[in-house]
């Protein structure tokens, strides 16, 4: 299985505490972390994937492979930019996203758009017209998050 | 001067007609017309710039170009998908979306990531830990939304 | 009709003086010039075009409409690096190929690839098991290269 | 470390026979497999490399993991058609082409352009002004070309 962690490049220490711990869960449970490869949110993520014997996939936008985090074990070059971020979250079958910025809300967006489930550790909210549109699973911890991810990879299973 | 209008490819009859209201005053004011070139909010767009006298772009996410709406004049032929709304948003000096789902949600936290103004017309707020996010500048009606986004890029060049 | 010119973003002065007659002869024409709107062949051609009255679109690599060269029209800002050569060929329906170093062979490459016809002035050559593949139409001059280029076009809508 | 795999996605038994081999050999160095993730070529590759333990990244066009070869272990979903092609390039320290038609002579020329070394397995020649280009790598059989794609990483490597 292949779940996305997507977040800030820059982050809080807790926001990387969150990630790092979300990493070790999707680990034990030999799910592939996908993200895209660089520092704050995607190296906590990775570190803590790979702490755990987890595979990490580092998905970059640019064109040398050095840029990295030293946790990736494959890094996909490629060389596209932003544009990235539609392949970080094409890649997996949920995604779990991690406060951040517009960044992340980009991410969080294209994969509603190509229906793969959100989970939300305190990230962004989304409202049209007042109301609240409650697209992204919100999950309270760490455990949590990975628990809803695969729940909803599972649900989508059945209903195909 | 190029201003990107975003929304979706099916919409409303309203918001067809903000649109094409939306495409009226940026001709008028002698601005390029950017969009993702389909149906819906982008084709009432191109209607209304093309009605009086403006020229439209069209930025299409497959690999051929009979399938622009037919008020684009210039087809770009991207083949590269989804990730055609990066390039959307960034060949505009501001974007003003109109309703919209999650592929409009994107390209609003591109052009948002990017420090791109963002005018919007009826469409997503933002909120994160409780907190409404005030980057999208609200608009009214069409007339005020390309007035601010036309501000929005004169305040930018003030600040370069 | 849309035609792309590529070659190098360097290019010896010989070259630039068939990319500016180009320009000229498609303008002549009334054919939107598409290039990858940058220096050397790319400037050399718009600046042809420009000249004679066309319309020329610069499909750009980095993020910024400044880098294209002052007689582009129509910025496109892909932000995709490289990965831009294939829209630059997507969006023409035919490709004059002047000089050019590998990136103009990616060009190539491509088009022939999606079956878009490519005329070349003094430019690359390909075999394969020792046997010349004569997919690139050769021209002697210019005038000859636009001429054989929309008719190839013209063929394509032919045999449609 | 990391080589490419390129060639059609259709290809002849023989082919497909230089494909499995050279996806052993670069197996039994513990070098991770890159290719495009789809048939012919691309699936022989992946097929040996998997028989001898090895690991394979298949960087696919569309926007499913379904489209994948059976052998590929990590599939990266990008959704940028075509485009992809570069990606599978940068992602390797060196590209073997295994015979192939446009779409592999792409990625020779990409990675040429790139710096990224490529041996040739009865692929594309290239000539320019009549002269040959010898950029090619040539290999005599698929043990080789995986020494000859190995000594060119190193190579590189030393030369930084």
């Amino acid at each position: 299985m292949f779940v996305a962690v997507v977040g800030g490049a820059q982050c809080s220490r807790e926001e990387a505490k969150l990630a790092e711990a979300v990493g070790i869960e999707l680990a034990k449970r030999k799910v592939t972390l996908i993200c895209g490869g660089l520092g704050g949110v995607m190296a906590a993520a990775c570190k803590g994937a790979r702490s755990a014997g987890g595979k990490t996939v580092g998905i970059l936008p640019g064109i040398t492979r050095d840029e990295a985090n030293p946790y990736v074990d494959v890094p996909i070059v490629t060389g596209i930019g932003e544009a990235r971020n539609v392949i970080v979250v094409n890649t997996a079958q949920a995604v779990i996203a991690i406060g951040g910025k517009f960044g992340t809300l980009s991410e969080i967006a294209y994969a509603l758009r190509n229906k793969i489930p959100v989970v939300g550790l305190n990230t962004w909210s989304l409202s049209k017209s007042g109301r609240l549109v409650k697209s992204i699973i919100a999950a309270q911890n760490p455990k949590e998050a990975v628990e809803k991810a695969l729940a909803a990879i599972e649900a989508e299973k059945v209903t195909e």
